[in-house]
């Protein structure tokens, strides 16, 4: 099985997963698991690491529209190094602190390759799920996409100052706190903008039509683009970039965006069925977790 | 650094960590990475290990005599096989059913060996700590030890049933809530009986006496053990026995054994400073995790 049929057998076996994080008496709780190879380029340090591990399971939290309370993370390396679990917690914490979550430690393994398991939980009363958009309603994205793929091209350039600058994103807690009284249906982007409208379609049982030039692209990734098509891969497929995609009723996108300290952009509308962009098929193409 | 210097510079480190589990606003956390060549004997189903690992953090839980509400698991092997899967996930449903927590789901990762980090949640009001006991008081310990060092035997003696059957032990939340109104200081057993006297009294600046007829040895380490010796190691030192190690007032054990539907056995007595059986010292050494 590949990672996504693995994922989507979990879920069907296991009710209250399926979501970006499970729900248990106004208890949410995710965890993630990230390794060296497909999650840590070359030139990532344990800070960025620690803060980026911990920091995806509170983007699951943020796309719940739950408050974050705590985290914990189990760090495996191959030797236990004093100064890269030191640089590893301070990331972990300093992540936590930005969004007034407390990080509670974890646990060590010794493994061949480093790898992060992180948890996070949080509380809601009312949890926004992926399901629940209708045909109709406007879908927004909070920030500006391609944050993750620019800082991949920087760490490919050897540019790793900025890499690590810009793969210590801050998780959206804030921002699915305010979305929560207004949006019918959120996830994260951590699969990517394309991908993350066809979860959103699959659950909500909608299709998406979206204006590719209302997208918000992240300012680095001018820096990196070669063509608009890259430009575009770059905003829309690569993902890992935690920011929250949800649907809104049209009138009250004025409402949600006013309530939140950063920025909101309508890119599209819910439809009857398909997901297209200008019209034409996006596919569903993204980060696959490996 | 080995890997019980790194977990003392962690809990230096994160002011919440060092005791069984983190306690932040009622909300009690705990995380636990485990993996083949350590914890998981040849021989051991997946079945086994999702119950394991999940009941390992359970275990954390039921040590701080907190009641659980969910667990969540990170799984990683080389390669996502349904079965195996499949049987990791029945194997944490059921160790949390067994205690009245939810298995919530997880995520999924590829590495070179089989590896699962798990996280529990519970809650409680008054978390019981490895520090606050005093001289005087009466040491006890839940069920039986040695369960776990008879599995390892069960393993190493091509009887896999067996030791699937004795790995996959109950956590002792019903015993730890029981516990918390009279305990004075409390852990778990993972890392063997010794290890957790060394940890209680480091942290309850005391010292224990321990009688060693008094100790409860599991019925299955009479099968394995070829000495009187052996015996005592299978009991005290192999550890990961998931039994809860507390002291009492002495007034307060009768009515503590009484509120609990397990096994609850007086081994000693805290006193000013040393840990010793029948005496003599009783060494720091037990099971480390790798």
């Amino acid at each position: 099985m590949d990672e996504r049929s693995a994922l989507r057998r979990l879920a069907a076996a296991v009710p209250a997963a399926g979501d970006d994080a499970a729900v248990v008496d106004g208890l949410v709780v995710t965890t993630d698991m990230l390794h060296e190879a497909t999650d840590f380029p070359a030139g990532t340090t344990r800070y960025t690491a620690g803060w980026r591990a911990v920091g995806a399971s509170l983007s699951d939290i943020a796309a719940m529209g739950a408050d974050a309370t705590a985290a914990v993370a189990a760090y495996a390396a191959p030797t236990l190094e004093e100064a890269d679990l030191d640089a590893f917690v301070a990331g972990a914490v300093d992540v936590c602190e930005g969004v007034g979550a407390e990080y509670v430690g974890g646990d060590l393994d010794t493994a061949s390759e480093f790898a992060a398991a992180t948890t996070a939980v949080g509380e809601t009363d009312a949890p926004v799920r992926r399901r629940g958009a209708t045909p109709g309603e406007t879908v927004c994205v909070t920030g500006a996409l391609g944050r993750t793929a620019a800082g991949l091209r920087a760490f490919d350039a050897g540019d790793v100052d900025r890499g690590n600058d810009l793969f210590q994103f801050r998780p959206r807690i804030d921002a699915g706190l305010a979305l929560a009284p207004h949006a019918t249906a959120m996830m994260d982007s951590s699969d990517g903008l394309a991908r993350s409208l066809h979860q959103l379609a699959e659950a909500s049982e909608v299709g998406f039509e979206v204006d590719p030039a209302a997208v918000p692209v992240h300012d680095a990734v001018d820096d990196y683009a070669d063509s608009d098509s890259d430009r575009w891969e770059m905003a829309a497929t690569v993902g890992e970039d935690f920011e929250l995609v949800c649907t809104l009723p049209t009138r009250g996108v004025a409402a949600a965006r006013d309530s939140l300290n950063s920025a909101l952009t309508e890119i599209g509308e819910a439809t009857d069925g398909g997901i297209t962009v200008d019209g034409e098929p996006l596919a569903d193409e993204g980060y696959t977790h490996g």
